[in-house]
Parts: C-alpha cells; sequence; structure tokens
C-alpha cells in the first residue's frame, strides 16, 4: 500500500509543506531514512537529521521552524509522535487477522470459547476455562483449568497462565510470560523450609500489558492484582500478594517482593527492586535500579540503594567519587588541629 | 467443603473462644475478610483488623491477648501461622489430581515412566529418560534425552530441562524454568569468542523448588549442583559449576557467577549478584540488591554493592545523602584552618 | 570411546610426560579428578591439586614447572586451556545428530525448510518462514509468519522468535528465550498509555549466542540489531532499536533501555543496567551491577552506579564503610575549629 503526503495529512488533520504528492508504503528512523518511507521528528535532539535525510516524508510538529532548508516533504501536526502512532498503529492494523481454532489444538471438552477467536497450534485449554470473544491465543499458550480471559486479548506463545487466574479485556501477554506460578511461601521447620500452599490467585484487570518472560505470582490467599491498564516490561517479578495500581508503568527487570501495595500513574525505571509489605504512593517515579524499602508519599521521585529523593541522590552521586579524597582531607586536617591546638596551648 | 471452628480446632489441637459451631468454606486475608471465610492473625501489626474482620474465625496465637473485644470467633493454636499452612495445605489437597498420560504427549520408546505419573498434552519426553513414579509433568514440558527425575516432583508447563540432568524427588519446577542449557564459556580468539563445549549437566537433589523462569546452567565438566531443600525463586541465574548447599533460599532475580559454592541455610534477598569462583559460609545473609565478589564467613550478615556487615551498610547509608554537606564543610575547614594558621603564625 | 595420553598429545600437537600408555574416557576437574578421566590445570591458583589428583592424565601449560613430585601423566600444550576447549568440543561432537522433520512438527505449507534440517516434535514453522540448512529446531519452538534462520543455528526447546525477524547462519539461541516481541513503547493520553505499534523486528547477525529466557524487542521502525559474534548471556533484555556491536559478550541479568547503542568488543559484567539512547564506545568494559547513563568513549572501564572509572569506584568502595566515621570527624572537627578561633581571638 502507497499513500500521498497529501492523503497522510488528511488522516492526521495535519498540513502538507513541500509535495503533496509524494508516495511513501513504509516507515524509517530519520538516520536511517530511506526513500519511500515516512519519518518523524519529534525530539529536538534529532533535529540535524532532518536536513540530509533520505525519507520522503517526515512528519514534524506544527511549532517546528527549520534553521535551514528542507528537501523532504513536511507533515505537520500538532504532536508528530502521537501522529505517529497514529500511523503505525493503522499500520499494524493493516496486517492478515488469524482466526479459527487449529485441528493440533488441546481444548477441554468443558472449556468455553468465545466467537471469532484464534486458538493456534498446540494450545492447551483446560478444563472450564473461559476464553473471550475475540481472543489470540498463539501456540503453546497454556491456559490453567478455570482461569478466564477477557475479550479480544492477545496472548503470544509459550505463556503459562495457572490455574483460577483471571485476565480481563483487551490484555496483551507477551511469550513466555507466568501468571500464576506458586508465591515463594515457606515456613522454617527445624532447619528445613516447608511448603505454604499458595491457594489463592493472579488477576489482570483490562487493558494490561505484560513484557515477555515477565512472571507474577498468585496470592497465599486473594489475588495478586494487576490493575486497569498497567503496563509491565519484560522479566518482571511480581511477587505473591502484590496489588499495583492503575495506568502504572514499570520498565524491565523490575521485582516486587510480597504484599506491597503500588499506587496508581507510578513510573519505575528498570532494574528497581521493592521491599515488602510497603506502599508506594500514587504517581511515585523511581529511577532506575533503585532499591525501596520503605513507604513512599504520593508524587514522590526517588532514587537510590537505599532510595532517596532524586536531587539529594544526584547531587551525593557527584560527591561519592570523591570520597578518597574527603577521607584524606579530613585525616590532614586532624592533624592540622591537633598541632595548632599544641601551638596555641604554648602561648 | 464447610468445616465449624469445632472440627477446625479439633485438626489442630486448638482451643476456641466464641461460636464453636460457625461454618467456614474458604480463606481470606484479615483485612478482606469476609462472611463464610476463616482468616488468621500471626503478626501483631496486623492487630487492628482482628477487632472489625467480617471473617468468621480467625486463627490466632494462644498467647494473644485482645485489648478490645472481638465478634470473630477464635481458634487458638501455639503457632498460627503454621496452623494456617496445615489448613492451606489441607485444601490444597483436596484438589483433583491428574493422571495418566495424554494421547497427544510424544513419548520416546525408550523412555521409562514411573507408576501413577500424569503426563500432560504435548509433554516431550525424550529417549532413555526416567520419569520417577507418581511424577507430574505438565503439558509443554520438555525433558530432554537421559533425563532422570525423582518420584513425585512436579514440573509445570513450559519447563525444559536439557539433556543428562537429574531432578530429585518431591522437586517442583515451576512454568518456564530453564535446566541445563549451556553454560556462558568462550574463550577470546583473534578478537571473537569460541565456544567451549558444555557437557556436564544439572543435579537437583530432593525437595528443592525452583521459581518461573529460573535458569540454571550444566556445568563445563562435572555437575551444577543444587543440594536437597534448597528455594529459588522466580528469574535467578545459576552459573555452569556453581554448587548451592542445603535448605538455602534465594529471592527472586538474584544471580550466581560461574563455580560459586554457596553453604547451606542461608538467605538471600532479590537481586542479589554474586561474582564467580567465591566461598559463601554456611548460613550467610545477604541483603537485597547486594554485590557479592569475595568469600564470607560461615554466618555473615551482609549488604550493599560490594557488600559489607549489614550493620556497616546501614549506618552508611544514613550518612550517604549528606555526603554533600560533609564536601562543603570540609572545604569550609580547610580554609579556616588555612586562616587560623595564618593568624597563630603572627604571634 | 578410550584415548591413550599419546594419542591426546598428538591430536593436540603437545608432548606427554609420565606414562604415555594411559587411558581415559571422560573429563573430570582438577579438585575432583577420577581415574580414567582428563583434568586440566590452566589457572595457577589450582597448582596444589595436581600433585593429589586422581585423573589419569593432566593438561598443563608447557610452561608449567612442578615443584612437587606428580604421579598424574601430564600432557604438555602452549595453552591447556583453549587445548581442552578443543577436547570437549571433540567430545560434543561425538555425539548422536538428530535429524529430520517430526510428524508431529506443525510446518506451514508456504514455508521453506532447508537440507539436513531437524525440526523436531510440536516445533511450529509458521507462513513463508525460512529455516536454514542443517538448522537443529528443537520440539516447542515458535517460528513466526516470515522468520528467516540461517544454516546450522540450533533453536532450542520453547524459544519464541516473532513474525518477521531474522536469524544469521551458525547462531545458538537457548531455551525460552523470547526474539521480537514489541518494544515497551506507549505514549501518555490522558492519564492512561497508549501502545504504539511495534512494527519493526529483531536481526541477529551470524554466530550469535542468546542464553536461555533472553529477551530482545523488535523495534518501532527498522530493526534492534545483535551483530555477529555478540554473546548474550541469560536473562536479558535488549530494548528495541537497540544495536550491539561484534563480538560484544554481556553476563547474565543485563538490561539495556532502548535505542542504545553498544560499540564492538565490548564486556558487561552481570546484572549491568543501561539507559536509553546512549553510546557505548568498542571495547567498554563494564562491571557487574553498573548503570550507565551516558556516553562512553572507546576502551572505558567503568563501574558503579551511577558508573564511574572502575579505579575510582574501587578506592571509593574502600571509604564508603567509613562515612559514619567521617561524618563525626567532621562534626568534631567544626567544634574544635570553633574553640579554636575562639581561644586564638583571645590573644
Amino acid at each position: 500500500m502507497e499513500f500521498t503526503a497529501q492523503q497522510i495529512a488528511d488522516f492526521l488533520n495535519g498540513t502538507v509543506a513541500g509535495d503533496p504528492t509524494v508516495r511513501v508504503s513504509g516507515f524509517s528512523k530519520i538516520e536511517e531514512g530511506q526513500p519511500g518511507t515516512l519519518t518523524f521528528l519529534a525530539n529536538p535532539k534529532y533535529e540535524h537529521y532532518i536536513y540530509n535525510t533520505r525519507a520522503s516524508i517526515a512528519l514534524v510538529n506544527d511549532s517546528f521552524e527549520p534553521s535551514q532548508p528542507v528537501s523532504v516533504t513536511m507533515v505537520k501536526t500538532p504532536d508528530a509522535y502521537s501522529a505517529l502512532a497514529r500511523l503505525l498503529s493503522l499500520y499494524e492494523q493493516s496486517k492478515p487477522v488469524k482466526s479459527g481454532i487449529d485441528a493440533t489444538a488441546f481444548v477441554s471438552p468443558t472449556a468455553t470459547i468465545g466467537e471469532g477467536c484464534y486458538i493456534g497450534a498446540f494450545a492447551y485449554i483446560g478444563d472450564n476455562a473461559s476464553i473471550g470473544d475475540g481472543a489470540h491465543i498463539y501456540p503453546f499458550v497454556y491456559i490453567g483449568d478455570n482461569v478466564q480471559t477477557g475479550k479480544n486479548s492477545i496472548i503470544y506463545p509459550h505463556v503459562t497462565i495457572y490455574e483460577r487466574c483471571v485476565v480481563g479485556a483487551c490484555c496483551i501477554i507477551h511469550a513466555g510470560a507466568v501468571i500464576g506460578a506458586d508465591g515463594f511461601g515457606f515456613a522454617p521447620q527445624n532447619g528445613e523450609y516447608k511448603k505454604i500452599a499458595q491457594i489463592g490467585n493472579v488477576v489482570l484487570e483490562d487493558n494490561v500489558e505484560i513484557g515477555a518472560n515477565t512472571t507474577i505470582d498468585r496470592a497465599v490467599m486473594g489475588s495478586t492484582l494487576i490493575k486497569r491498564g498497567v503496563k509491565l516490561d519484560n522479566l518482571i517479578q511480581i511477587a505473591h500478594n502484590v496489588e499495583v495500581g492503575e495506568h502504572t508503568v514499570m520498565a524491565a527487570q523490575t521485582g516486587i517482593a510480597g504484599s506491597t501495595k503500588v499506587g496508581a500513574g507510578c513510573m519505575f525505571g528498570g532494574q528497581v527492586g521493592l521491599g515488602g509489605h510497603i506502599s508506594i504512593g500514587d504517581g511515585t517515579q523511581i529511577g532506575a535500579q533503585s532499591g525501596v524499602i520503605s513507604n513512599t508519599k504520593a508524587g514522590s521521585k526517588i532514587m537510590g540503594s537505599p532510595a532517596i529523593p532524586v536531587n539529594k541522590f544526584m547531587r551525593s552521586s557527584v560527591i561519592t567519587p570523591k570520597l578518597p579524597d574527603i577521607w584524606q582531607t579530613v585525616n590532614r586536617l586532624e592533624k592540622e588541629i591537633e598541632e595548632l591546638k599544641k601551638t596555641v596551648k604554648q602561648y
């Protein structure tokens, strides 16, 4: 499929600066722009690329004022990045859609499959499981007994959903994620550990996206709860009985210990660790690699391990490499003061 | 199934305070207690909930003395938490048990399957593999050639066990775990890396539990060894030729580099990293996110990266945010001393 | 198979010191040496083991001069470690090789399978996928539509390769790795997050090895690129649009945020985190658990979070535990100087 600059501008309610008849059939990054593709400029840091890009069309912000001549045709919209997102989404939706239940899939006779579902080869749907309308269940997905999934959810290959867990509507679960494995609960007993049965489940509300190989453990009792709109990146660990508030996002490799409650609208960098049984206020922002062991108030911005306010962390980080100098100076000053005290005493 | 408070007290050798005829059919957390459920109070921090819980029965310690009237019926035992564990376990055991070899499973003609096993749909059992009596092998489990698993082990979906690895009796391996992938061994050669064949295996002894998506690499020669009773949480990395001592527990996302030996009865927090070729003494406790690069003595309690004794770490952590102040003060003192020296010299 | 010391020396172009007729049929570590096995001594730290090892043959460096009598027969070569690697590789190659397409595999009628491939039970090969000659595709591998894999690549069980990704020749992808899941891209919109379609792919060039459960996300546009000879350990996260240069190696649990470019010949320790949109110079060495948030020059050696030159990090780390002392001393000195100033003023 090809589109002209004018067609794209019309779709986006934007305007064309340049040749409205130029055509594109794909996308490229601005630094790698190829003829016949559309690129975009949202971050001013990359502005210099637009003066030499070989792409045919560039999405730019209305506010963009070139400081040099540009040869690429520009499509101007109020927000180039979200305009791009709309185009990418359109492109994605043009892909052929899979449907039907593959003959090799294992579907329990007591399971319920909604209308318009795709159940891929070798997928496994357990007893009394219920798959919502329009779901995409890829090959090798394991849906345990009594699992429920909502409408239009997409579950990629090799996802495991243990028995009795619940997945909302319009969720996306990437390959290899494990939903509902046993929480890590053991009672010490005579120098050994006795397993505590984990009889709860995991509930993902609507519009949740779970990254590849992320693990979310079932509750010991009740539910580990991931609320509406939460986005979790890859290789994240969510322990038993954790709750994550609406529209919170976490970058990859973050880990949250048991029973911690995370508020709504939080943003965590990568490789963050949260202790157990704490409460993270709404809108908390936590820098990458931080370790958090106590409650945070709503709107906190923290970093470090243990985490402190981010501005304090930044200022301390600058000083840390000077520690050997500080140590040396303090030792020297100590001696100098001793000398001074002696000298002064003599008077 | 429903039970009365009296029946539960009898099972636990406990006593009833309240209505012995009240009935429950499930469990709930004390802060979310629902009528018809049993809850528990073990941590004094949660005591205030017991005065308002809507649960019908609460397990409490014999030593618990309410400071206000309680309406919930209490079942008293010496240790409410372990009593709860017994009840949860009973509940878990009442679930229907799967058995038999699914018609879609791939079982090599040279494999040996013990009595009373469950081999789920699409499971794969390789040549000369041996599956112990009573094992539960879930769908999509890959058991490589010449693998041996002990009696009554449970292997959840999408677990991969590479050839020649050994799993003991009563082990539990959660979904997506990978046992026996090649160790990360390469020899530099003319600016490239040449793979060193990893011809060893992994041995899990009895009563080991491995978390979801955890990876344990095969030894270059000999065995990577996880000893009896070890419990590993999710997303842990164990490199080649590591040994983990009996009844050691590690929280999620911990990583251990090659050839390191971890003693018995250790406890590691989450996201801990251990360097290679070191030795961790029995009973060592390592705080979350620590980095350990040298040997530890038995009974050490360490934290930080690089790790130091935990009390030292705690005290230093408090001072770290003051570093900018310290820096400023030291610079000021330096100048003041210079001034003083000049002044004193004048006399 | 058994070999004599003389046969081994001939194969390695080495020399025998001891009994050239002694036979071995396997390998062992020097500290666990068993009769009938071959061991090696490369690291001088382990020298003391050679005087007592029960192994029958020990590979040693030409330069090795025993300080005590040795009873084990030695085979001397210029580099014992690479000689060992050659023997291990020979041993590995003697294993039976799987071949053929299993009857239970799902192969799309539009897919192309090269000559001499092994396609295991329950493997899934999507539409228009192309599998290079001599590939080993293990059970439960998911090869998405339009994926291409090069010659002689080995893809272990439960690997997921999303549509349109490209795998070079002679690659090894370990169990559970996920290649091409969506990058973590969302645009904030009225307090929620709107998914940005990720329409790019992942390209692995030749001779790349990917560890178990490692995840490499597809680009938003263009390709996430892992260049020739790169070796990634287990549980690593590579975000969308990252590029990793030739022959770079990364230890387990490292994470790299979006659009970062890593140079050639770099070495990263375990649990390293790299921020997004930065550039890491060729040959950069990054210590375990470091956090890197800005560009590095070629040949940098850095450590810490945030990372600083490794020698600075080491020196600062020694001082960190002294922070409480420093704090106390500085406070004391401050008072003493006040006293001195008063005293001096009196004169």
